[in-house]
């Protein structure tokens, strides 16, 4: 089989076979295809498309380019949950416990990430002695035991996604629904979970701008799901603007923890318990999704998906007290009100433009290697609809020092669209996507 | 400026900057782009194509990427010309001689190419002591005091196309008229003539399968030229069968020289009077074409463009006395006549697969590094229309033993294509593009 020829059939707008899929996964995950045929094949992909089957065949051979998890030794459905990434966007750090403590258990891997904030690693790190370096025996043992774990990746799972995305990512291939299909599904698949709930972001603060994207990206991923054995949900949700208040890290924890508090009530609420409802039912663990939002709802009342989490952090190393008092969690020194110029109507937050005030405050990694401040980051106090006065706060900025702290709520402010009128009502979940 | 948004750009269908296709070129060309960038854009320039403007700055970008020649040290106007190429194309060598005779100059770089047989260098190398090595300054002079030299290159002439070329080759990117329009074109205007003339091939021997891509190809290359500053004619010609009767390399100069001598006619001649009435008339040397035909033949008739051949194999270091003389010439010792299985009419010629034979027998390279037969090959008998009767010679392999001869001259009866009605009848010169 010759790589020119796999190239020369997507460019003809050909039907690549199975065995055409398999070669080219396996030259790229050992290396034996060189980048730039792969890049061609990418960019032919990008203009043809690929259909359903061909999707699926990438997907399962990506998925089995490296080690796949088996959870078989957990008691119960397994449950995972997947972002496609936004400003903001705490929602694991509450989901699983929430979930976790009407006993589904769930299994996550995650990573650091570059971007405007770290990854959910990052974040959790904000409680002191808590570590993600679980063995795979450990990870497995801790999902049974405290009904979840957050851990960095305890195999090689798909290798082939790491090339491809590092390559996609610098060659344009990015925005093609069957390259993120195949990449979000095969680590999803490769990660072992039976039920997958996926949270699909759309509005400009997304990678999918519009609705119409969002919604077939969805579908093409929950069919793939299906296709591949594993009961699969996806939500289309809002990312117009940041999701929640706090955009910085542990910023984000101490919001994740005022929603399992009860003190929390907005977007992020109504996310978990949109993502958890459909995990429960997904599960078996409720009959319908009113059943599963009560059950959800009272977990936080009751105070056991607060005591899930610190069990959590307790068994990865991290000081449970945190959980409780917020004071043992990294805080910045400086605190500055970014104040309204002008009176009105919030109309539009530019997610990515709050993202930038993180990252420019030191929250956000640029290159793998660059350090972060997990105490940084922008507090909103007011978001899309709200009536704001001249001179209130819109926000406060948590600096190192005030210079970094009054550029920080310039750039902040630049990304506020204040107006006479209010904006029109948008619901924040747009679509729940099931299996046909 | 970023190579990702270049690769975006044309990904989703803009039209390049003449900035952004010279940043592109000069990154090819210093490697300072790796090629997987490459291959990307390249693909998308296949998938969204290029307007003439994006032509023309990547022809002239390409083209300032090395050396450019200085023609301005020879008297007159200077020519040049270029085949698309095909089987059994020994155009160059009675070509530059027949135009040399009539006064107009040309400058040939050649090269030695891989395929079914070698190329030009390789074929004049049946001369003993001929060399293709000139400096720039032989080279100069040679072209002024003989009136023509072929010559390997003897400057840097266009990196960027060498890599581009090298990459477009093994990521499935060749097929694309903006690619190959800046291919050709850039290699031609960095060689320096005033007049160029482009043979394009089509058929199902050449790269250009049918006469309306062939026409696309001519008029954008002749635009491209015209753009360029320079005088530009495209021929649109057949290789629905292989040129002439010869397909070897010294088999080729012997047919060369067999229509120097006014010994030869059939296709090949046509192509060479025609290419050349267009470049006499291009260099103003002749007013009309029926003129400039006259001229090229009585150069023939007079022995003046034989004697213009001698003279060059000598001003080169070759035997001169093989011009006059071809048992001084490589000759193999088996000859062999594969003969008609049944009686009709040769309906069509497989050019490719003739050109298999070539190989077959040694006579052409299979990677670079490969030996060449320069005595082995192919003389046809009988071409398209062409009456036969069973059991009649069709063709006679010349090989290197007996068993090379027997099985060369299976696959060749394979190449034709005998039935009981003749073939209509078609022309050979399909079109003549000139400058609007």
């Amino acid at each position: 089989m010759l790589m020119t020829d796999i190239i020369a059939a997507k460019r003809d707008g050909g039907e690549l076979t199975r065995e055409q899929i398999e070669f080219f996964v396996r030259g790229v995950t050992d290396g034996s295809i060189p980048d730039y045929q792969s890049a061609a094949l990418l960019m032919a992909i990008v203009w043809r498309g690929m259909n359903r089957r061909e999707t699926l065949d990438l997907t399962l051979a990506m998925m089995n380019s490296g080690d796949t998890l088996d959870l078989s030794s957990i008691s119960g459905v397994k449950a995972d949950k997947h972002s496609t990434g936004g400003v903001g966007d705490k929602t694991s750090l509450a989901l699983l416990p929430m979930v976790a403590a009407q006993g589904v258990r769930m299994a996550k891997m995650s990573g650091r990430g570059l971007g405007h904030t770290g990854g959910t690693l990052d974040k959790l790190e904000s409680f002191p002695g808590f570590s993600s370096a679980l063995t795979h025996e450990q990870f497995l043992n801790q999902v049974e035991r405290v009904g979840f774990a957050i851990a960095g990746q305890t195999a090689d799972l798909d290798p082939a996604d790491k090339k491809l995305y590092a390559l996609r990512d610098v060659t344009g291939t990015v925005q093609s629904i069957p390259l993120i299909v195949s990449s979000i599904m095969s680590k999803k698949l490769a990660a072992g979970a039976d039920v997958i709930v996926l949270d699909v972001k759309t509005g400009s603060g997304a990678f999918m701008k519009t609705e119409a994207d969002a919604l077939t990206l969805a579908r093409e991923m929950v069919e793939i799901g299906r296709l591949a054995g594993r009961k699969t949900v996806a939500c289309i949700t809002d990312m117009d603007q940041p999701l929640g208040n706090a955009v910085g890290n542990a910023l984000e924890v101490k919001e994740a923890l005022a929603l399992l508090k009860g003190e929390y009530h907005g977007d992020l609420e109504e996310l978990c318990l949109t993502l958890g409802s459909c995990i429960l039912t997904g599960a078996g663990a409720a009959k319908d999704e009113a059943e599963a939002r009560a059950k959800l709802e009272r977990g936080i009342a009751d105070g056991s998906a607060l005591e899930k989490f610190a069990e959590f952090i307790e068994a990865q190393g991290g000081d449970r007290r945190a959980v409780y008092d917020e004071s043992l969690l990294p805080a910045a020194p400086v605190r500055y009100e970014a104040r309204a110029e002008s009176s009105g109507f919030v109309r539009h937050i530019d997610a990515q433009g709050v993202g930038l005030v993180s990252m420019h405050l030191g929250g956000g990694r640029e290159t793998a290697e660059s350090g972060i401040d997990l105490a940084v980051g922008v507090e909103l106090h007011k978001k899309r609809g709200d009536a704001v006065a001249a001179g209130e706060s819109v926000a406060t900025i948590h600096a190192r020092d005030e210079a970094g702290a009054e550029s920080a709520a310039r750039l902040l402010l630049a990304a506020y669209d204040i107006g006479a009128e209010p904006p029109e009502a948008a619901p924040f979940v747009k679509a729940i996507v099931r299996e046909d």
